[in-house]
């Protein structure tokens, strides 16, 4: 009944992620019924009322059937429970997506968990967000212009894979493809190592006797460097365990560089560290001046 | 002819502070004359066609006379020949303060060019700043709420100090007064410690192969924590060398630091993980919380 051939579509966790790809497909789809899955049944009941989701928990057959894609958009650590629940439900024609941070491990589950239907999944991560999390926060304009990287896998079927990529770009977004163990190298490094670092300094410094005085004396620069160190800190355990090699990896490239910068203090290299601090500095302004010009991430 | 007694400020380096502490003055001081000193003599016409000050580059005798404070807020590297240039013309009643963010390196510059009048020389590092600089981003509310630190030695006279720390509070600020070795212990954690840290990792990232497709999946969370790594090279670098003692202590710390949560992670110590993501987790989000409902600082 639509251009895109999506009339049905389940969402496992209506929250910022799920909540604002129902709300993104809305825009441009027409007559899309969209079921919403959650432990939560407050939130659903709030989706129905915001005209996120038309239906709320239906026994779980029903909710499978004739569905076009499910999307597992709830916290990671549910995502083997969640594809246990799909799995003898699932139809020939229903491809299965999800949304977490990390690729290698959700594949080892749905390879286990799906069998011979694992040609059916392809994983997915759109790289979006907010500062507030919750169906309440959704918006319809999340993913617009937003990367989504899709990392399917030798056995996903390329009509899975363009049902879920179509589906992206009707939500606004752009989607690239790569391997799983690219994706996860990418995001060891230009976010797991992040969040890592700011933790370590913040746990660092609010371990010391004299934690109170330094806070106060903290600033802007502080505020700003160390804001991801108050994320979840179960998601962050289960991400740096999820990436764990990668991660130990971009460890030890970051202590590397960590120790170049000390021996040139050490030294007084004052070049030497006039060198680093404008390699730095210029990439980093460059890359800013890029992302000033696209719609804002999180 | 005022309430201060403060008739008379000469400002070296009129840019975002000085011009900043000009406005807040003019506030709450009638008749106060301000004299500009600077390099750039365009950007001491702007100040002067903005209300910033009222006099610029005057001999530098004429400059001293009868000042009441004299602020040097040039890059900090211009310190020592400002003192120099001062210290011919300095009057018995003239206190000279500076805005440096290391204090130790300071103190030891004006003792030696000051000879017996260093007892008239009052350390100062006003905690604040704004992502623009210069005159034209002056604000008469920059200073408004915020800390300042003075430093004064055991050889400043209390009555130095004092005109000071008069000073700071009528633009607004609140005067905290401690040893230059405490100050530049604590901002080597909470400040210096934490760009250096991000400008490792732009460095990192920017000098791999892959870098470009590195930076183009980065987002909202890598922004955020680099920011401070596209500060100036040159600021950064003599920052550094001026607080190398208490930085090395910092890189140690935050090694170690590093070392620990990598060896949980190398261990899956899923517990371990979830408990110093936990600690940096609270911390942050209670300081951020007190943050949020103080001004802006930068």
């Amino acid at each position: 009944m639509n251009s895109s051939g999506l009339k049905k579509l389940v969402i496992f966790g209506v929250g910022l992620i799920g909540g604002s790809l129902a709300l993104a497909l809305r825009r441009s789809i027409q007559n899309l019924h969209i079921v919403g899955i959650d432990r939560n049944a407050d939130s659903l009941q709030t989706a129905i009322d915001l005209g996120v989701i038309d239906e709320m928990n239906p026994p779980a057959q029903l909710a499978m059937q004739d569905a076009d894609i499910i999307i597992i958009a709830a916290p990671v650590a549910q995502t083997p429970n969640i594809l246990k629940s799909i799995a003898p439900h699932l139809g020939p024609n229903t491809v299965i997506t999800d949304v977490g941070s990390t690729k290698s491990d959700v594949i080892d589950y749905a390879a286990a968990i799906l069998g011979d239907q694992f040609t059916q999944f392809v994983p997915g991560h759109p790289i979006a967000g907010a500062e507030k999390s919750g169906v309440t926060a959704a918006r319809a304009d999340l993913f617009d212009g937003k990367n989504i990287v899709l990392t399917p896998t030798e056995k996903t079927t390329p009509e899975s894979s363009c049902k879920v990529s179509e589906m992206w770009k009707q939500a606004g977004a752009r989607v690239t493809e790569m391997s799983a163990g690219h994706h996860d190298e990418i995001f060891a490094a230009v976010s797991h190592l992040p969040h890592l670092l700011a933790f370590a300094l913040v746990d660092d410094l609010a371990s010391r006797p004299n934690a109170e005085e330094l806070f106060a004396f903290a600033a802007g620069g502080f505020r700003d460097f160390s804001r991801i160190a108050g994320s979840s800190p179960e998601m962050w355990r289960d991400i740096s365990l999820a990436n764990r090699e990668a991660l130990l990896s971009e460890i030890d490239a970051y202590q590397a560089s960590l120790q170049k910068l000390r021996d040139l203090l050490e030294q007084r290299d004052a070049q030497g560290l006039r060198d680093m601090f404008e390699n730095a500095s210029q990439k980093r302004n460059a890359w800013g001046a890029i992302l000033t010009n696209k719609p804002r991430q999180a």
